[in-house]
């Protein structure tokens, strides 16, 4: 099975505490690695979890707010100091590449070119492709632009089957046509049809990462069967009208979204400093889906 | 005895390493906190170490170098969040209004008022007074403009001694003035002299931050009889010339400025992320000035 997992390197709301640093997550598929938002401590993380820092080309912001990007100045001064040569890209709002180019002004040349990618925080759409992987936007209700994140697998092609090809002796180059679809002919003449010669690949997975957002059931189709959602949940059913009033969720809430898209499995983070425990979190949660973890820093999840 | 402390919030070089975080300090002086610099991740070594935000007035800044300045906007933005309401000041490079400013332009008001105070790092100049303590620049010499700062205690007033106050009937409302040093003159007109009246108080106390600097004898006038120097030992001998090209210093160069200077203890820290153990940083430091520590994040020691 190729690897898809996503570790976390913070799990905290605006105000880090007991441990917990501010929102950063990666994204591991097939040992390429993601970063998604990336607060204060990040790189402290990657030092601690020994993450290998030449294996991050690409990280994604979701929206502005100081506990999702303090820690990308740290982290590019540090891959520079590191001598990385290789190119890193950020996606995210418009006013990220002033943000910190300005910091960089004082702090000299970094040793790799850096690209910005802006992302329109409205839409739901596919901003990134690689030989693995697709990402797509999905648009939150914050209280300033914000987006999550889809994290998509390619569809792999099909899987030959190994005693079609000494049966019909199919000749090797023939055989990445058949994988994406092709029948095959015989010399007599005969079409052997691809569903004889193959067997459909594993489905393609998928996570999804919802930053911070208040309840919003508009984004429940964009996460619709997800392998594994990620949902920030600040606050309890205490502290409700707390989290209507700053535009973040309960774990209920969060909860609610993963039954309504059918995800697999959801996972809590972006906690409030106020709680030092988060069994409440998790227990109101699971009342309403049933396969919930809470994010721990350090956690790492396979899908 | 009046406290008189240093904590050390992170004690590593440029790139964090090993669990040390990038320089951050807090000096205690009768419970008014004063930081020295603030590298990425102060605001995670306050929560950790439980240090009471509030308490801190004033900010010292070294230079712009990133693993000095990059905590600042998070310290900042916490505080504001946790709903302070008293003025905060920076005492710091000229640039580091306009590297701080245009971060807050993304992150909304703070709560407090905030104060930049422009520090001239080419002169040995008292900068900064309150009732408890002064504190003073001292140039060092580093790849750009750079200061370390000398915190010493105020002088106390001499300690009136009990049985003479007795003996002679001396009105209270006198004693502030005898303590300042004044006479006493009795009603008969004989003067009793100040000396007979008085014991001298404790030593002001002093601690002396060298921050980031090449080896530079020039300071040691500055941190002359100094009761805890920390000097900065980003490398052991065995790299003394990647030193000279970073203008950075062995730790065997610290200790020398601490023998010349005469100073009680030494402190080291700005460790380089290639060591992991430091063993030979201290070993290489004692061989020149016994009385050497090594500072370790989350040390505190009481002047």
């Amino acid at each position: 099975m190729f690897k898809f997992e996503v570790q976390f390197l913070g799990t905290s709301g605006a105000v880090p505490a007991y441990g917990r640093f501010p929102c950063c997550q990666l994204v591991n598929i097939q040992e390429r690695l993601y970063m998604v938002d990336c607060g204060e401590g990040a790189q402290m993380r990657i030092a601690e979890y020994q993450v290998k820092w030449g294996k991050i080309g690409t990280l994604f912001i979701s929206h502005m707010h100081g506990d999702h990007i303090y820690g990308i100045i740290g982290l590019l001064t540090s891959m520079s100091l590191n001598r990385r040569t290789q190119p890193f890209t950020i996606y995210g709002p418009s006013e990220l590449e002033s943000f910190i180019k300005h910091q960089l002004n004082f702090s000299g040349e970094l040793l790799f070119p850096l690209q910005f990618q802006s992302v329109d925080p409205t839409k739901y759409k596919k901003i990134y492709e690689d030989e693995v992987s697709l990402v797509y936007s999905i648009p939150l209700n914050h209280s300033i632009p914000t987006c999550g994140f889809l994290f998509k697998e390619k569809e792999r092609p099909r899987n030959m089957i190994a005693e079609k090809i000494k049966q019909y002796e199919i000749p090797y180059q023939y055989i990445p046509a058949i994988k994406d679809g092709a029948n095959f002919q015989l010399p007599d003449g005969e079409i052997i049809p691809n569903k004889e010669l193959t067997k459909p690949p594993l489905k393609a997975r998928s996570y999804a990462f919802c930053s911070d957002t208040a309840y919003t059931e508009a984004i429940v189709p964009f996460v619709s069967g997800v392998d594994l959602l990620y949902h920030e949940a600040t606050f309890t059913d205490e502290h409700k009208q707390q989290a209507i009033e700053t535009m973040h969720s309960t774990a209920r809430q969060a909860a609610a979204i993963a039954l309504q898209a059918n995800a697999k499995q959801l996972i809590l983070g972006h906690f409030s400093s106020r709680y030092k425990i988060l069994d409440a979190l998790l227990g109101e949660a699971k009342e309403v889906f049933f396969d919930t973890k809470l994010a721990i820093d350090g956690l790492t999840i396979s899908i």
